[in-house]
């Protein structure tokens, strides 16, 4: 599975095009570097944010019933259903942008059938069904289900007919906890450090949070192939997420993450893609204190600090507009002799 | 000039509101502190982003015959005609984005006649053809003219037919000098701390520019009067802006704010509307070091840190998708009664 080569030359003549148009060279800040990182990923001169495409993967967890969520695990399905029908924050935000949304279930028990239109739709995958195991035991997918829930998300990335970005989220109650033991075991850091109040957890949650982490890894033992940790102390969502992004690169499309879970599932994916942080732009940092380590390990500098903490994409959603700002500008701009403005002395 | 009291009361109803909405609370971060903010400005409990214009000052300084520029002073003429035909960054944003743009020049030597479409105007004023002074003398705008550009900038604000959010910025070769003079003499703070590259001055070109700043100041002596010291160190575009600020805060606009000079003009600003910083959101932070002092001095967190130093409002214009997706957020989510999704536990 070898991925596209990145085009340089594409970048280095992107940013002479940027250093041609009328302003002080580099004053557009990280909106250029934008540019040049979807010039090499897309290998064109003048990158496009559009098409795109938000996939949300959306999982239960069997680790919520060890009490690491400030909310029940029944929220998952309601919210799919609140997702498809345009009134969670990922619809709202997709349908104010003009991007479709793409709900990929691969794990939620009982869900309702939503309605799909307004472009969106939710997947769901037959393994979806299949019982979930606990990561706290390093059982959470088993190897049979890993597989089926990465073809799932690859299969869902190819039915997207044109991609420029895909902008990439979860759902999933008791997937920071999953995100944390992933986190913990290929950074080697203690679960003091990764795990944090997810969607809002007291002390005492904190505290069986960090436990149920620090058993997972224990479980783990010595096992750090990257998608073995996805499947056993992630889970569906996360591996859902690797795999989509994985599909996503091999199309020359631009990955837009979103938050901490996504970071973690792409932080395996690096195992496997070393230039991952090349091919990725990442939407913003999170309010989960973790997700800095993340990004730090990635050597990933967000667009946005908004203490975001939602989910749902709704980080990177938030993020597209400044790519599309970026684009429409190094597209759109006039250069120094175009304008006939006299250059720096 | 008593501008309309802050709506207390439609921001608690706004923060009902989004307590309500299928997220854990606070999630949202700084998009649901922008609402919180806009709610008191405009007296909605569901505010608006929408209709926004971005209105541009622009003037010459005389400063610039002391070498404290990296581009020559036609440079600001150039781009006015370059903003007016839509290759400037502001144009290319401002059609990206549907916003109106409107260039208010009070004092552009000799400029072209650009045409006026496509949602793109050039106001000209009168005084605009008056000779410009030496701020490093303390007098760059004399009294009277000080006046002018004051009604002018009012005038310009109120010719705009609905507004619920003006995004402001500036163009004016020189006018960084001009901003750190503004500060160092408000904040007391010296020349070494508010002086920076500008658009992208080279070491000598620095040491002159805080040379010009301290002689500035000096020559100001003990008036601390804000318009005063706005119209002695400053400039005609600063003038502007802290002018029409306040005639859209007397509409109940938001004012969106752009990066450093702006800062400096608002800074005087809230010498006579102490609350100044809970009437403007500060779209950005950019890599000008002196704008973070001015922030912080006014209590402000910019919505994005994206290392851009371009002027022309593109810091504001960058942020203002973040205000759309805040108020559509807002309006659009539904509550969890709606969409029959269990809160936390």
């Amino acid at each position: 599975m070898t991925l596209p080569a990145l085009d340089h030359d594409a970048t280095a003549r992107a940013r002479d095009r940027q250093a041609s148009l009328t302003k002080p060279r580099g004053s557009l800040g990280a909106l250029e570097d934008v540019v040049a990182t979807m010039a090499a990923i897309q290998g064109r001169v003048r990158p496009r944010s559009r098409p795109a495409t938000a996939l949300i993967a959306a999982s239960d967890h069997a680790v919520t019933k060890h009490g690491v969520s400030a909310y029940p695990a029944e929220v998952t399905r309601a919210m799919i259903d609140n997702l498809a029908r345009g009134g969670a924050a990922a619809s709202v935000m997709c349908a104010s942008l003009g991007v479709p949304l793409v709900v990929l279930d691969v794990g939620v028990a009982a869900p309702r059938v939503p309605p799909q239109r307004d472009g969106r739709r939710v997947i769901r995958d037959d393994v979806a069904d299949v019982a979930l195991g606990d990561l706290r035991e390093a059982r959470a997918v088993s190897p049979d289900d890993a597989q089926r829930v990465r073809r799932a998300a690859v299969d869902a990335v190819s039915a997207i007919d044109e991609l420029a970005v895909l902008v990439l989220g979860e759902i999933g109650i008791g997937n920071t906890t999953a995100a944390a033991a992933v986190v913990s075991a290929l950074l080697d850091i203690p679960a003091e450090r990764t795990v944090g109040p997810g969607t809002g957890l007291d002390g005492e949650g904190i505290a069986r949070k960090r436990a149920v982490v620090s058993d997972a890894v224990a479980a783990l033992g010595g096992d750090r192939d990257p998608w073995s940790v996805l499947a056993r102390v992630g889970g569906r969502d996360l591996l859902a997420m690797a795999a989509a992004a994985h599909a996503a690169m091999q199309r020359r499309a631009v990955v837009l993450a979103d938050g901490y879970v996504v970071a973690a599932s792409l932080l395996a994916l690096s195992r496997v893609v070393p230039d991952l942080g090349a091919r990725v732009i990442f939407g913003h940092c999170s309010a989960e204190p973790a997700h800095r380590l993340v990004l730090d390990a990635l050597g990933a500098r967000p667009l946005l600090d908004l203490g975001m903490r939602l989910g749902e994409a709704s980080g990177a959603l938030a993020a597209l507009p400044l790519l599309d700002l970026a684009c429409a500008l190094h597209e759109g701009m006039a250069t120094f002799a175009e304008a006939a403005v006299p250059d720096r002395e």
